[in-house]
Parts: structure tokens; sequence; C-alpha cells
């Protein structure tokens, strides 16, 4: 995907809008991006894909093996939202969120939580938060081997990753004639290894020498006991400290007192969990990003749904698009650009006026005006 | 376990001290409980187990089933804390806690989150919350079918639980050699009806025409697909409405708003981690109660943990263990008796002077002179 034009570095980024304000947002980032490209140097080639409700509907695709590899053109996706309600929940979800995740073996899902200027948290301490989650993004009840049934499972077990294959058999009997569903959950070294090291690096860039990992292997031993023994070698491999906690504790920490905590470590649906409660006790959905980052092909989102009751209303708050953006830009290796795009929305929230802030936050400025504010930092 | 003498009820209650500071707060909740039993005509015979990391030190043995044979004579269990440093964790949890709520089929964990007077929380908008967590209690990832292996996993599976038998074989293979765990989580339409309509029941109780249920069926399908259809065929058939939510939404919820939440049911573990997160929004573990309740023998206990460094200090706080033995009393249908130690609490904590509050809450009396004025208020 890169290319260089007259000396000039060309980027060909995917954009997937998708759904509701996933649309309006994108279109926002696309702009930022377009700015700090123009005053850092750099230029981007955007390749838009369709996929998404609209496109479900249409058609009845959802996302075509054929699109990934076209993805793979691509340096980066760009993605907006995914949902609608003429679609049953979970469809879009899993087939394009999830089937882009595991195809490109994104490992790592990167959820930044931090206080904003100016952006009420809902907590009475109102400290400085500077969190981030690294969450297994490939493996735990996530690998989708899920089976249900009545009285008898009787089932094959197949799964192509980019990195392992596994394969077996399932065979389970409840005695009582009832409707029953077995999911399996998934662990492994390379897994919680590859994560760890990856945790541990960015303690190390944020000049951390510990890390919290969230487990449960009090309650369940063998799942979250083995994410503890690797994540203990690699963590002294790497000469950084590990803190373990149970994620329910965790949770209970975090909303009685969040200071102290940094990078939190974290499998796939604890990951989940935590970022969102963590998105919530900061700045909120609005400006929460998150990257999907793998040894291929990456992916970048806001963490918030497609919202069609606004959609096209200017009232979506692009800002966690943008700073989706800006992990892009820092995973591009455009360093500079990417701090540029965070600090101008920075500045945007510490010294614009209330009212043109987005109305999400309190102000009157539609979806584009804030993008337009973000991007004239930028220029400036 | 239920006598009567001189038409005089007696109640022989299964107490677990346990660890640290349970040993602490059950003694108080012994002698609200005995209060409160002079008060409405009834009477407690005490049925001390030793279980808990000094016995299995001593002795190797963690809770053997003669125990738990023995304990089918009480009406009730009251708990304090389980857990010790010197016992790796996990050990005494599933070999305690978890095992008695397996053994009895307590399939209803209670939890109670509700904000209580002169207690600070740490939310901004410090409405008045009363929620309860339905946590459904014996299935999940929680029926403790781990795997874990070099490359290849080859296990029979055999799960005994009162209400139904599961047998069944597992094989998985992973192509490259490494370690990895497998997992197995469970549900069954019985323990999904069953716990729904407890909740039905309670909303009910409480005046409520809906409740709320925290899946993740986008991401992981059939185990909580499940789960949707089944509680919503049964609180169909109960005239109460489903409101189905994604648990990191409602986390996210909880930490921005959680007015309007009532009753909020869930499997075992998103009901272990919002539970606890509902602690820390509202009163902390110092005020968290909670009911293992089964068809059988129910276990009552705070959920707070054995706090070993502060044990035998006076520093403990026993108003959870208190408002355990409430719920307990409000099960053994003694209402009144229930209502009067719950009502006691809240008087204490408006009428009472900070100073004679639980030094957890910044009071300065120590955990026996709480449970005093507890008793004290019940005497009146
Ligand atoms: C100690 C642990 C096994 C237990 C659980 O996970 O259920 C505890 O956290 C609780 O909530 O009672
Ligand atoms: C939509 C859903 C499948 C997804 C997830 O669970 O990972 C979302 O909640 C997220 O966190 O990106």
């Amino acid at each position: 995907g890169k290319m260089t034009h007259d000396a000039k570095m060309t980027y060909r980024i995917g954009l997937l809008p998708g759904d509701g304000i996933g649309k309006d947002v994108i279109t926002e980032a696309r702009k930022v991006v377009e700015t700090a490209a123009s005053s850092f140097g750099f230029s981007v080639e955007w390749r838009e894909f369709p996929y998404g409700a609209e496109h479900y509907l249409n058609t009845g695709e959802i996302l075509p093996d054929e699109a990934l590899e076209e993805m793979q053109q691509c340096c980066a996706l760009l993605q907006g939202a995914i949902g609608d309600p003429r679609v049953p929940p979970g469809v879009l979800e899993r087939g394009i969120l999830l089937k882009t995740r595991f195809y490109f073996d994104q490992y790592v899902n990167l959820r930044p939580a931090s206080t904003y200027p100016n952006v009420p948290t809902p907590l009475k301490r109102g400290e400085d938060m500077d969190i981030v989650v690294v969450r297994e993004n490939t493996e735990d009840l996530y690998v989708g081997l899920g089976f249900l049934s009545n009285e008898e499972i009787e089932a094959t077990v197949d799964m192509k990753r980019p990195s392992y294959t596994l394969k077996g058999a399932l065979s389970l009997k409840v005695d009582p004639s009832m409707k029953f569903a077995a999911q399996l959950a998934l662990a492994t070294e390379m897994g919680v290894r590859r994560i760890t090291r990856y945790a541990c690096n960015l303690a190390r860039r944020r000049k951390a020498s510990e890390i919290v990992l969230a487990t449960k292997s009090n309650a369940v031993k063998e799942l979250y006991g083995l994410w503890e023994e690797i994540a203990k070698e690699e963590t002294s491999k790497e000469g950084i400290s590990l803190k373990l906690v149970n994620v329910d504790a965790l949770c209970y920490q975090l909303a009685r007192d969040p200071s102290g905590y940094g990078v939190i470590l974290c499998p796939n649906l604890f990951g989940d969990i935590v970022s969102d409660l963590l998105a919530g006790l900061t700045g909120g959905l609005g400006l929460s990003p998150s990257a999907n980052i793998g040894d291929g092909l990456s992916m970048f989102e806001p963490v918030h749904g497609s919202a069609p009751d606004i959609a096209g209303t200017g009232r979506a708050n692009p800002l966690a698009a943008i700073l989706s953006a800006s992990l892009m830009l820092e995973h591009l290796t455009q360093v500079e650009a990417s701090e540029a795009v965070k600090n101008a929305v920075l500045e945007y929230l510490r010294a614009f006026p209330r009212q043109r802030h987005p109305m999400e936050l309190g102000g009157e400025a539609t979806t584009s005006e804030v993008g337009d504010s973000v991007a004239s930092i930028i220029q400036r």
C-alpha cells in the first residue's frame, strides 16, 4: 500500500463508513487526516468500501472474502460504525467487525481512556485519567465456537486463523431432554504471549514499569490460569512487573478510584467490558477511539455505535473517529501528524468556546463544524 | 431444620465465619440476628463450621462432602469471608464458595446495590439507586469444565448437578505445538428459565414491570442467544417486559447514568462483574450483601473479601454481613425481623453521629460497636 511520488509518501487507506452516523463521523476523520497530510507532507488515497446494513439489505452480502483480499492493498482501514435496527443484532457485528479482526489477525485491540479538557466525567474525583486497555482481540469466548441443541451436541470444531488452526470434536449430552448451549472459550500460549509483549512495549513507551492483568482465575481456572502463567513469564522476560486482579474487583476499583491505573491488559471479553466502563468513567463514547492492530492490516474505529436516530442530523460527535484517525497515523509511523491531530482535539476542547463544541458535549456545533475546527488548528 | 418449642420457632443456622475479617463481621451479624430473634419471638440455634484457610492449612481439608450433608440440617447458612494469602488464589474460593453454591443448587445469586444515607457514592449524580442484580449462579463459564494442555486436549466431560447431569467428550488440537486452554461455558433451558422466573417474581414484588437482561449475543451467539430466547419466552409468560442490553453497554450506562435501573438479570460471569461494579457505584463493599438461593439450602454472605490485613483490629465494617443476615431472615420468612434489621441499618446511618459510624465509612466505631448500635435500634 505505501508508495512514493515525487518523494512524497502516499498511503492508501480503506474506508468503511458503515451505517448511521458512521458516515457522518468518517467524513470528518477524513477531512482531518487530509489536513494533517498536507501539513506534514504526505498524501492519502482513499478506497471506500460499502459494507454495512444498506449493502446487506440491498444485496444480501455481508463482507465477502474478496473484499478482505482487496483491503490487503491498503495500509490501514478506518471504520465508522456498524449496525441498523432493520438487521438482527449480531449479524453485521460478527460478519463485518469480528470477521475483519480475525481475518487480519488483529490481535491487539487498543482502547485509550482519558479525561479531556472541559469534558465532565461522571466521577466526583475528577482527577486526570490516562489509561489504555490492551485487549486481546482474537481468542476467548469470541472464537465463535458455540453450539446449541436439544439434548445432545455433536459437533466438529474447525477454526482456521492466520496463526494457527484448531481442530476437534465436541460431544455433550444433558440427561433431561432440554435445549442447552455450549460455547468454547480459548486461550493459546502464542495468543497470550504476543498481546502481553505488546502491553509491555506500550508500558515502556509510557515510562511505566507495571501492567495490570484482569482475569478471573479464582472461578475459571484453566482459561485464566493459562493467561496468568504466560503473562507472568512474558512480563518477567520483558522486565515489567505484572499485577493480577480479578475483573470484578477491577471494575469495583475503577468506579471507586481509577487513579494509578495505566496499562490494563485484558482477555477479549473482559477487555470489551472494562474498556466500555472506562469510556463511561472518562469522557464517554464520543471521545473513545480504538485500534485493532495486527502484524498485517490494522483497523481503526471509534467505539461508539451507529446511532441511526441522529444519523445525518449534524448531531454526531466526530471526535472519537478523529482520535481513531490519530491512532491510525501513529501506526503508519506518521507520528508528528498523529500528535498534531490529537493535540488539535485537546486544544479545541481547551480553548474553543463551549458553544463551538459538539452538541453531544453541550455545545452547538454540527458534526462538520467540529471537523472544521479541529482541522483549522492543525493548519495553524 | 425448623422446630417449634413452646410455640416458638427455632432456626438452626449454619455459620461459616471463614477467614480474616469474616470472623469479625459474623460475630456482629449473629449478635444482630439474636437481637431480632428475641424482639420478634423466634430463636436461633447456631451450628458453626470451621472451613477456611486455617482449617485447610492445619488439616489439608477444604470442605468435605460430609460437612455439606451436615449442613442440610440447617435452615440457612451465613458466611463471613474466604481467602488467605498463604493459600493459592482460587483453592478456597472454588473449594468452599463455589462448591457450596453448586452442591445445594443455589441458582440465584441476589445482589442488591443501593445507596445509603450519609454514605457517599463516587458518582456526581448522587441520586438514589435501588438496583438488584439477579445473577444466575450455577452455569456459564463457572461450571468448571476447563482443560489445559500442550498441543492436544482429550477429555471426558462429566458434571453431576442436582438438577441435571452433563456427560460428553472433548477433543481439540492446535496445529503448532503450544500450550492452550479451553473452557466450556454452559447455559441450559432449565437454568435460564428458573432464574428468569425468579427475576420476574422479584420485579413484581418491587412493583416493576420490566427487567433488564445483560448478554453479549452480538459476539457470543449461541450461549447468550439461548439466554435471550428463553428469557423472552419466560418473561412474556410472566407478563414482565424484557429489555436486552449488551454487558459492555450496560457497564457504560451504569457509570454514566444508573437512574432508572431496577432488576438486572445476568448470566453468572456478567453478574459477578456487574454486581461488583454496582457495589462500587453505590456504597461500596462494606454495604453489599448477597444471597445464594436455591430450592434447598440457601447461603447468605457479604460480597467483600477476608481483608486479612485488618482482621481482628476492629476496623472491619460489619454492615454488609448484617444486611446479608437481613436477606437470610427474609428468606426464612421472618419478614418483619428482616425489615427491622434493614431499617435499623438505615436508621443507624441516618441518625447516629458520623463518629459512631464504621471506620471504613469515616467514623470511629469498632466492628463490635457498629453491631451494638444496630442491635440497640432493633431493641427500641
Ligand atoms: C470468589 C469468587 C469465586 C466469587 C465469584 O466469582 O462468584 C466472588 O467474586 C463472588 O462474586 O462471590
Ligand atoms: C459489536 C461487538 C461485537 C464489539 C465487541 O464485542 O468487540 C464491540 O462491542 C466492540 O467493543 O468493538
